[in-house]
């Protein structure tokens, strides 16, 4: 097995109040820097889908083949419109029946009495999952095949995002550099694109524009998985901004 | 032609610094409710996209096929990195030129000694684009087929939106309904589903919990383009939570 491997994520977000606009997701920054930064993990593709059975399965189904890893976010809770583990045990043909573990875990947490239906849902998933531990609210969630499925609340996801790393391989890390400049993206847009060319693919030059403060000025991103490279890039771009005679932002 | 039209949307968000999770999306939300509340077009699906040539082409056809419009944000800027309009040329087909008022526009805003290349590259979209004008940086996004190209900078993005009005055939407007509620989901998940069955595809309802201040609650949000359904569905919901003796959320 090769030492550094490329490991890519899918994320998926389940749920129409995100798709509607009226609930702002926090879920992909958040996982998709945790990934980045802790596993090594790169993230390729996100989706937001509604709350359908056939389009979550059409989903499932098409990024489980394209990507080494998928995590999904939402659709995991008690109401009549949390359908994921439903829908994951369809696409995979798998039941969709009581996890053992789960459903003590929730009776104890809720009492036998306090252990209604809307609760015991929470249990079932498809057969042969593994659980997610829920240090904040007990419901875990689960992993089938290479599907990880969390909940949609930002904070209780935030708490049970580290129990995922034991089913992780760990890919190698981006490392990344910053360069905040006070310019306008035109005015080095030329000599960008011929270090970039110069870097090939062993470098990702990004570039984004900002306005923060009433200053204008202009993120240069670099991200890499070999360092010499990287800083061997960041010296290119610096020579330049020297050349041009562009200000480097403090912060 | 129907009066009321079913009319859906796709975004995508075209940009590493996004799936990185280096940058928080916050256009989703911005073009989802303005769609909506402006347009009555609903959004379908939202896919977040690297910036690679060949998976900016996949994903514009598909999407262009599946939905009525598709707005991309991301890569018309005048950097290396910025292959939105390139891409999308490939992806139809057709020459990837200067756009006679594009250019005109962006000679006059930055004079001819400053309309260096980066900023002549602004100018260049697919051949028989619409352009989309910018009040804020003049750089305009553009239309081409039942696609809308727009800036990934959200200021800049919120200025244009209204000039997409023209193109847009408007659907049926989603009317909504929110009840906060003084309770937990697995409280009143059986007899929600019980209302959701009632009213079919006709009323659709959502539940999500929240952590507002200390406190612990639900929104329950309906959505219907038919407004008696609507009134009607949110009595029943109302009845329920008289009968459970659950207290409503005044703000």
């Amino acid at each position: 097995m090769k030492k550094n491997k490329k490991i890519k994520a899918a994320i998926l977000i389940i749920g129409n109040e995100i798709l509607s606009g009226r609930t702002q997701d926090l879920n992909v920054s958040f996982i998709s820097n945790w990934l980045n930064q802790k596993c090594g993990i790169l993230v390729g593709e996100v989706r937001i889908i509604p709350d359908i059975e056939k389009t979550i399965i059409k989903n499932i189904l098409e990024l489980s083949k394209k990507f080494n890893y998928v995590f999904t976010t939402g659709g995991i809770g008690p109401t009549h419109d949390d359908i994921t583990a439903k829908s994951i045990s369809k696409a995979f043909n798998v039941k969709y029946e009581f996890h053992k573990e789960a459903y003590s875990i929730l009776e104890k947490y809720y009492g036998k009495k306090k252990f209604n239906d809307g609760r015991k849902k929470m249990a079932k998933m498809p057969k042969s999952s593994f659980l997610i531990y829920n240090p904040s609210s007990a419901a875990p969630g689960f992993k089938i095949k290479n599907i990880f499925c969390l909940p949609g609340v930002p904070n209780i996801l935030k708490s049970m995002i580290e129990n995922c790393k034991k089913f992780l391989i760990k890919g190698e890390t981006t490392l990344s550099k910053s360069i905040n400049l006070h310019t306008v993206e035109s005015t080095i847009a030329r000599e960008l694109g011929k270090i970039q060319k110069k870097f090939k693919s062993l470098v990702d030059i990004g570039s984004y524009p900002f306005f923060r403060l009433g200053v204008i000025g202009v993120s240069i991103v670099l991200r890499s998985s070999n360092k010499k490279k990287l800083i061997d890039c960041e010296k290119n771009i610096k020579t330049m901004i020297k050349i041009k005679k562009i200000k480097i932002f403090k912060n």
